[in-house]
């Protein structure tokens, strides 16, 4: 209705929370390259943290959107780096990363790349082929090694299973504020839906579970729990 | 302007050249799950085969699109069936080839599925990993050993080097009717764009090398193509 739409804007107006506010925000999956033709990629489709760099930009922050591969539309007033790679994406992050007050990484970032990509396109031979990986940098913990008390990062974990304790872990190993830890072969959450069931999880270990919502939803509670904490 | 609205409606109308015709038509990128988050795909949008899947029905033909992964709508007028993997692709197509007209196989197929899928996400830990692969079906080949003399079959060939040689090979190889060849190296020609640039190689020997052009418009020339050689 109208009146909801004035009252959104009339708010909108006001909330400008996080202004004067750097934030960088990392989403959707990166792509290694096999060769010219072939890759390995994941199936993140940037929902989340479109949603989250669209919020974050109404509540008045100066943006960088660090985008892997995905078609959603740039948000408004958000600077946007497209990447491919996880090592092109730490490249971005890390540019921006010295004045940044708060960074959330829910970028699927691929762990490992391809030893030797291939310039032209492989032909198909052999009735079996191997492929071999090395680790990816792990830009999440280099983040968090480097980081000030005044920075504010926050991690994702999208697990299949042992989903709490395992978020549990990495924010610890990593040294992060937050981390927003997923069951995403739940229906409803995770991969290329628009909902989501999160738990968001503190650093002073305060566990909240967020139910099914729209990942928009999502996008304002991680906000404002990233605010309330930052505050105290 | 009207008048060519009104032009193209009545070409439209007019051109039924398939009445009566089955056509099936691969189109996108096939995925080949590592674990339920990583895969492997390649490049292909899906473009091309949906262009001339629409092509196809506005020439009166019933159309059979088995698409891969695409953000493409669906085209009107098309039996529209989503797959992701090859072997997924294969069933839907020798599912309806052997009473089909004309199959156009656009979709660039994994040619390896990997070896072990895991059922669980599987977690990053040694500095170096080898994912094992073994060969998929190969359809193309499978569709030109059976297919009868009143079937007309055409594949693609996108390379990235010797595009005609191997174009020419891959015709006689599969017993195919046409191949249309293009080298995705060349900037407009290929993936994730709308135009190409392609070979067009009949049985015959006869090669039409189609100018910068729409896929659209090389949709046209590829139906063109194989309603004049069907006709002979």
């Amino acid at each position: 209705t109208l009146v909801e739409t004035i009252k959104d804007y009339v708010e909108k107006q006001n909330n400008q929370s996080l202004k004067g506010k750097k934030v960088i925000v990392s989403a959707a999956g990166t792509r290694e390259p096999i060769d010219p033709v072939r890759y390995i990629s994941n199936r993140s489709s940037g929902k989340m943290g479109y949603a989250i760099a669209t919020e974050a930009a109404s509540r008045g922050a100066e943006v960088v959107l660090v985008s892997g591969i995905t078609n959603i539309k740039a948000p408004e007033n958000v600077k946007l780096i497209k990447v491919e790679s996880a090592r092109e994406m730490q490249k971005y992050i890390e540019e921006h990363f010295a004045d940044c007050d708060i960074t959330i990484m829910s970028a699927a970032v691929s762990d490992y790349r391809v030893k030797e990509v291939a310039s032209q396109k492989i032909k198909k031979s052999d009735e079996v082929m191997t492929i071999e990986l090395v680790k990816n940098p792990d830009i999440l913990k280099g983040l968090g090694e480097k980081k000030s008390d005044k920075q504010y990062l926050v991690g994702f974990a999208a697990e299949t299973q042992n989903v709490e304790e395992y978020a549990k872990g990495k924010l610890q190993r990593k040294n992060l504020d937050m981390i927003v830890a997923n069951d995403v072969s739940q229906a409803g959450a995770g991969f290329n839906v628009d909902t989501n069931i999160a738990k968001i999880i503190t650093r002073d270990g305060e566990i909240k579970q967020a139910p099914l919502m729209q990942k928009a939803e999502l996008a304002k509670l991680i906000l404002d729990t990233i605010e309330e904490k930052m505050n105290k």
